[in-house]
Parts: structure tokens; C-alpha cells; sequence
């Protein structure tokens, strides 16, 4: 046990912090006099108290974090978090059981945005300002997460675009460089918020909403304040705003750092992944506005164009509002746009799903292996952005979308023994794990996940801390290899 | 073009055998005179004469072939070989569409055993043999392609057992040493069917139904003789010999070669395969029996026990007969059994699917990354059957299982795409491509392919010989790549 006591006191200090966060809404509330502040006087209470407590008990351990430590800091706060995101929720809704509203913080804390309250219009601001602050406190995390920390411990094969990522990485132990970079990538973060606070204001939504709005677009989260999403606003403005900057959100951090902070522009020229994330999404909505339109489910070419724009940026970026059911569509379409959230968005993004970047390199290896087939003798590099991809990245890439489709099949297959119809099941998992929040069917845009029991509701917030965590960190963590040291 | 003949030529050469195939049937049918000879006296003209003018127009430029000559000699013969395996279909039954009759012989030669037929058991005896004899000629070509021929040209990485199949092989050119190994393995393939022929036949069905059977068993491929498939026989002995012999048809012939012919049955206990192989079925039938009870789907736990095993061990290894319509199954039940169909079957035996082996080693290498993410310096072999895997193997076999998955995906998407509904799409893709045969919903056990427009048909026709041909096989041919040399 005290060998975990290291991990266990950064995961106080982190709690402390996070119960601290709180001090927003509760300002919020206390401002707006919107009749929620108890809510989170206690959770705050609650938060600040455990994360003390932790850190008092364990701080005498503390040593510098190995890479085995940094799993379990990564898997345990993402786990251990919502549970103190829920209270908020709890206190003020006290009808919400305790798996809806881990349900409700994961997806809040992981960005995914599938929600299991309804009458989201008649909540305090405050409530709704916590929902999706989470969102982009989470959003903050995984950018930091995936640029910083996932590198260095040999995840996701992002090791190839170290020399890009501004700040040096070491191979050994959690340095404090995390801290350095996390502040430059953040940086950007806040502005963009801030630029997207601004715009959704401008756009004609009220200062409170706009600001709502923009952590859960930023954050690349999709909840909204009303149940109808951004349908409730049906406002062309206020659509365009949010592609625009759900668009820049599902960029690397990394590139905006370079060319926002760094000054340097040609960075958005030079990322390959940005390219192919832009190039696909241009593509697939002019494919899809002229299929609905030969298919008659649109005589009015605006209005399919609209509608297919918003709903396959907001899908592909895995931000998940919805402005129209889209369940209406032909299948096709409805599983195209979800499809195309499990790869779209480029990593270091607060996007879902396995990445461009990685997509890039299972297409190179393909086209790698029938060269390979044709010609036995000849050597086929792999290369991408001119540098050239090491057998360990790209077994870890391949590895990772074998485990990603594996993570998809049986978490489908659990929720199917449990009594769910297929589309239903399939479709909610692959919404949950790829982060997006909306699926197909019963958790269709018009649905949502309240109607699942309290069993497929875990599997479900199971999911999205998986596909958060880019699987490996947590399955890692779940393996007796890794207890057993 | 004329860098093709000598494919051409050889590919007459097999034209002109799979015409006088169909003596076998015409023989059988003159015989029993069941009022079918006329339909294979024109069919193997035609089949002959194509043969004999492709050859001759061809033989010139016969010369030794290359490795990508390989390629384009087994996409076309199974892509040609179903045209004239149709004829004798379309001459019997007037009414048959090109491309339904296409689809039942691709369906035949592939092993998949999915039907767009219905009054099986109005049709004349030589017709219900010629179909499952095109599933046992078929499997006669597999045995060969997977032992011999694939891994010479360099896919599926059956490399790593080249020690353990009979005959060595070499990396250059396609030696005659092919023809020796086909002879070792066909003579252990027409023993176990001459077994099983007998096995049946004991069992209560007449002589000709025996044979059908056989033949339909031995190739793992699943036509019947009845539309009810085995259930119209509602016969415990008759399904107890299909069980074991569906079970021995799904193991390496190598190792049965090893086995019975070089009189060493350690080959068995030896091959790391077969004990996955029969382990994970074991395992499926005992959970899916209490599964099934527990959720009162059955309240006669012997009728349970026969049901799941016949159906686990009849997906599983991809034969595909059918003895009741489990999609009256929970929905998991059926899913797991579909599932279990893609991977379970050993290579080097009829089976579909990615291969017991394939799995395995996905395993394996997941489980390396995860050891390799903890100790990032230590240095984790990839061992299988006490030999090293080598990267490219690891590549060859990472790639194929993500192309299996995209190959899915993409070919469900087209589907859906021309209005069928999800779960047929789906279920429909994976039957095919793992040529087991039955789905699930419109293309279960108790409906079949007939209600397919055109379009679905021949796109499942291709996904029959896509995942027969084990993916990289015809996707080396379809690329621009290999045209421009
Ligand atoms: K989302
Ligand atoms: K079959």
C-alpha cells in the first residue's frame, strides 16, 4: 500500500484543487441568487476535506512519480474525480441517483456530453455552468494529457512529434517541463474560450449561455442548457460560431501553440493531421448534403447544407450538439457522421476517438503491406510529416486500434447480454468511447441515456474514461501484472 | 497484356479441371436420372471450351510464375471459377438471375454456404450435389492456399510454422514442391470426408444426402439438402457426427497431415491452435448453456446443451448448417456465436475468419505493449508454439486485423447505404466475409439472401471471396500499384 502513497498524495493535492473549482459555480449562484448555493458549499467542503485528508495521510511518502506511478495518477483521477463532480448534482437534484450523476460528471470530465437529465431549460445557471465547466476543465486535462504526459509514458504513438511539441520531453520520471508546457498549451486554450465567449455573445446568446456554450465547445463537450441542444436557439449565427471554433478546437494544441504564441503561422500549413481532419470533413459534407438531397429527405439545398455542416463538424469533431434529430436521416448517413467521430479530430485536440494522426498511419501501413506483398525484397519505410515512424510507434499505433475495435466489440457485446436493443448498445458505446455523446436510436440526439439501467449506465461511464484515456492508460492499470510489483 | 498470359494460360488449365468437375454431378445424374443432365452437359462445354481457348490462345508465353503473378492467379480463379459454377444452376432453374447464380457458386466455392435458393428439397439430387460439391472442391483449394500458397507469397504470416507444414518451401517463384504438399494434405482432407460420408450414413440419412453432406461438412461450407437445413433431419446422431466432424474439419491439416499420415499424433497436443481452438468453443458452450437457462430460454437444460453446442460449433468453425432458428435467442447469444465465427477456426483448415492463430498472436502483442508501457527499456520476445514471431510477421498480422475490421465496416456502410436495415447489413457482412453463412434478422437461419436487391447481392458476393482469399490476397490486386509494372 505505501508504495502507492506517492501517487495517492498528488491525487489529494488534485482534489483540493478541484474542490476549489467549485468556488465558480457557487459564485455564480451566489451572484444570480439562483438558489443552488448549498449545492456546492458542501461538495466543496466534501472535495477540499478528502483531498486534505489524502494528501495529510500520505505526503511523508512523497518521492518523485516513475512512469508506473504516472498510469495510476492518470487512471485514478479520472476515475476518482466524477464522484466529487457528482455532488453538485446530487445536492441539488436529490431524486438523481448516484450512477446517473457519475454518469453525468464522467461525461462532463471526459468531454463526451451524453447527458441523463432532461429539463436542462429549467435548471439554474449555475448547475448547467458546472455541467460544462467540466467539460472544459476536462478538456484542459486531456490536452495536457495527451501532449505532455501520454509521450512520455510510451503511449499513443504521439513520440514521433516530439520535435514539435514545444519543450523538451525526458523518457524518465514526470519532470517538471509538464508543468511549463501545460501553462504555454493553456494559454491558448483560455483565448480561444474567450475568443468563442465572445463570438456566441455577438451571435445573440445571453452572456451566461455564451459562456456555457463556450466551455462545452471548446472543451469539445456538447452539453448544452436546454434539451433540445442548439436546437433550442435555431439561429444560423449562432451555428456558424460553433463549426468555426469547434473546427479549431479538434486541432494539436501543440500547432496553435506554435503558431499563436510562437508566432509562427506556416504551423497550420505544416501539420499533416490538420490537413486530412479539414479534408475529410469537406468531403464527407458535401457527399452527404447531395446524397440526403438526391434522396429527397431535403428539397431545400441551404437548408440540407446546414444541416449536414453542423451535424458532421459537431460529430466528426466529437463535439456532439445537435441542432435537428438526425435520426431521421437514411442510416447511411446517421452512421457515416458517427463514424466519422471515431477518427477525425488530430490528437493533442480535445477531441475523440483514436486520432487522425493515428488513422494516417494504419492507412500508410496498409498501403506499406501490399508494396511489401508485390515486392518481398524491398524495404518500405514508413514515413509521416518527413520523419520516419520507429517499429515501436507503430506497433503501439496498431495495437491501439486493434484494442480500440476489441474495446468497442465486447463493451457492445456486454450491453447487448444485458438486455439492450443492438443499434441502441453499438451505437452508444461508440458515442461514449470515442467521446462524441450522441449515438443512434434510443440515445439518438432526441433520446438520451437516461432510459438505460443502473448496470449499462457503468459500462457506459466505463467507456468513456477508456476512450479518454486513449484505453491503454487504464488498461494498464486494470492488468495483475501491474498490481504486481 | 501479354505480360498476363501465362496467368491465363494456367487459368484455363484450371477451367478446363473445374469443367470436367462437373462430370461428377452429370454422372450422378444420369445415374439417378433426376431430369438434370442437360443442365451440366452445357456447362461443361462451355466450362471446357472457355478453358481450352484461353489456354491455347495463351500457352506461348508460358514461363515460371512469379510472386505477383501468384496474386492475380488466385484472385481470378476465384473470382472467374463462380461464373461457370453458376451455369449448371441457371440451366436447371431458368428463373435464377446471373447474379443470384453467381452468388450461390461464389457462396459454393468460398465455403460460406449462404443460399439465395429456396425448395432445396424439390430440387433433383445432382443439383444439391454439384452446390456442395463446389463447397468440397472449394475447400480443397483453401487447404492449398493457406498451407501452400499464401505464404509463399509472403500474407496471412503462416510463415513462422514453415517448420511444422510438410515440404519446404521456397521464397521464389511457385515451385512444384506445391503439388507434392497438396497431395499430402488433399489425401487426409478425402479420407476424413469418405469418414464422415460413412458417419453420416449410419447415422439414418440416405446414401446421396450422406454425401451431400459430407461434402458440405468436410469444407466447412453449410449448404443442405433442405430448406429447414440439419433440422429437417431431427437427429441427435445425425447432428452429434456433424459436430465432430465441423470440429476436425476446423483444425490446421498440416497438422492433421503430421498427424495421420506421418504417424505422429503428438502433432495434435502440440499445435498451440487447436487447444485455443477447442478451448474457447468449450468454454462459449458451457456459459452460453447456463446463459440460456438462467434466462428461461430453454427449461430443459439437455435441449439447451444441444442446441448451443450444435450452433456454437457450427459458427464457430464456420460451417454454417443450422438445426433451429436461434434467432429466437437472446440477442447476445447470437452475437456471441457470430463473433465466435471470426476468429475461432484454426488456419490451414476450411474455416473462415482471421484465424485462431491470427488471434492469438493480437493477443499476445496487446499484452506486450502493455508490459512494454511499464518497463519502457525492457526488451518483450513475441513467442508463439515456441518460436519467435519476427516483425514483419507482426506487421503482416497487426494489418490484418485492422483491414478485416475496415473491410467490415466499409462493406456494412455500402449496405446500409442501399437501404438495409442495420443489423441484416451487419450480420450479413460478417457471415460472408468470414464464409460462415447465416446471420442474424433478414439473413438468419430461417430467412436467406433472396430478399437482397442486386446491388447487396454482389457485394456480398465480394465480401464471400474478399475474406476467403484472406483480404491482402485480392487487395494487392485491386491496387493501381499492381497494374503499373
Ligand atoms: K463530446
Ligand atoms: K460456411
Amino acid at each position: 500500500m505505501r508504495a502507492y502513497f506517492p501517487v495517492l498524495s498528488v491525487l489529494g493535492l488534485m482534489l483540493v484543487l478541484f474542490g476549489l473549482l467549485m468556488g465558480f459555480p457557487l459564485a455564480v449562484s451566489y451572484f444570480l441568487d439562483d438558489g443552488a448555493t448549498q449545492a456546492y458549499d458542501i461538495a466543496m467542503l466534501a472535495s477540499v476535506g478528502a483531498g486534505l485528508s489524502l494528501w495529510s495521510l500520505t505526503r511523508r511518502a512523497r518521492r518523485d512519480l516513475h512512469v508506473s506511478d504516472g498510469f495510476l495518477l492518470v487512471a485514478a483521477t479520472w476515475m476518482v474525480m466524477p464522484v466529487f463532480g457528482a455532488l453538485p448534482l446530487m445536492l441539488y437534484l436529490p431524486q438523481l441517483s448516484f450512477t446517473d450523476a457519475y454518469f453525468e460528471a464522467a461525461s462532463g470530465l471526459t468531454t463526451t456530453g451524453a447527458t441523463v437529465l432532461t429539463g436542462l431549460d429549467a435548471l439554474p445557471v449555475s448547475i448547467n455552468l458546472w455541467r460544462s465547466f467540466m467539460h472544459w476543465v476536462g478538456g484542459m486535462g486531456v490536452i495536457v494529457l495527451m501532449v505532455a504526459i501520454l509521450p512520455l509514458l510510451g503511449i499513443g504513438g504521439r513520440q514521433i512529434f516530439k520535435a514539435e511539441t514545444p519543450g523538451p520531453f525526458k523518457e524518465s520520471g514526470l519532470t517538471p517541463r509538464i508543468a511549463e508546457t501545460a501553462k504555454g498549451l493553456w494559454s491558448v486554450y483560455v483565448l480561444l474560450t474567450i475568443a468563442c465567449g465572445f463570438a456566441l455573445w455577438f451571435a445573440g446568446m445571453a452572456p451566461w449561455e455564451a459562456v456555457i456554450h463556450a466551455f462545452s465547445i471548446m472543451g469539445l463537450g456538447g452539453f448544452s442548457t436546454k434539451d433540445a441542444s442548439l436546437g433550442g436557439f435555431d439561429s444560423l449565427p449562432i451555428e456558424i460560431v460553433t463549426i468555426v471554433f469547434a473546427l479549431l478546437a479538434g486541432v494539436n494544441y501543440a500547432t496553435h501553440y506554435l503558431a499563436l504564441v510562437r508566432r509562427k503561422p506556416s504551423a497550420y500549413l505544416l501539420d499533416p493531421e490538420l490537413r486530412w481532419f479539414y479534408g475529410v470533413l469537406a468531403v464527407s459534407i458535401a457527399f452527404l448534403t447531395l446524397y440526403l438531397i438526391e434522396g429527397h429527405t431535403y428539397d431545400d439545398g441551404a437548408l440540407a447544407l446546414r444541416h449536414v455542416a453542423f451535424h458532421a463538424v459537431s460529430l466528426a469533431t466529437s463535439l456532439g450538439l445537435a441542432t435537428y434529430d438526425y435520426t431521421a436521416w437514411p442510416m447511411f448517413a446517421q452512421v457515416w457522421i458517427l463514424f466519422l467521430g471515431s477518427f477525425a479530430a488530430c490528437s493533442g485536440s480535445t477531441g475523440g476517438g483514436i486520432k487522425m494522426m493515428r488513422a494516417i498511419l494504419l492507412y500508410k501501413q496498409v498501403y506499406r503491406e501490399i508494396l511489401r506483398a508485390l515486392h518481398p525484397s524491398a524495404v518500405v519505410p514508413l514515413r509521416l510529416g518527413g520523419q520516419s515512424v520507429s517499429n515501436d510507434v507503430l506497433h503501439a499505433v496498431l495495437s491501439f486500434g486493434f484494442m480500440y475495435m476489441v474495446s468497442i466489440v465486447s463493451l457492445t457485446l456486454v450491453l447487448v447480454a444485458s438486455g439492450l436493443e443492438l443499434v441502441t448498445a453499438f451505437s452508444g458505446v461508440v458515442a461514449c468511447i470515442n467521446n462524441t455523446g450522441p449515438g443512434l436510436a434510443a440515445v439518438g440526439p432526441a433520446g438520451n441515456f437516461q432510459g438505460l439501467n443502473d448496470f449499462e449506465t457503468w459500462v457506459l461511464s466505463f467507456a468513456m474514461i477508456l476512450g479518454r484515456l486513449e484505453i491503454f492508460t487504464l488498461l494498464v492499470v486494470l492488468t495483475p501484472t501491474f498490481w504486481r510489483r
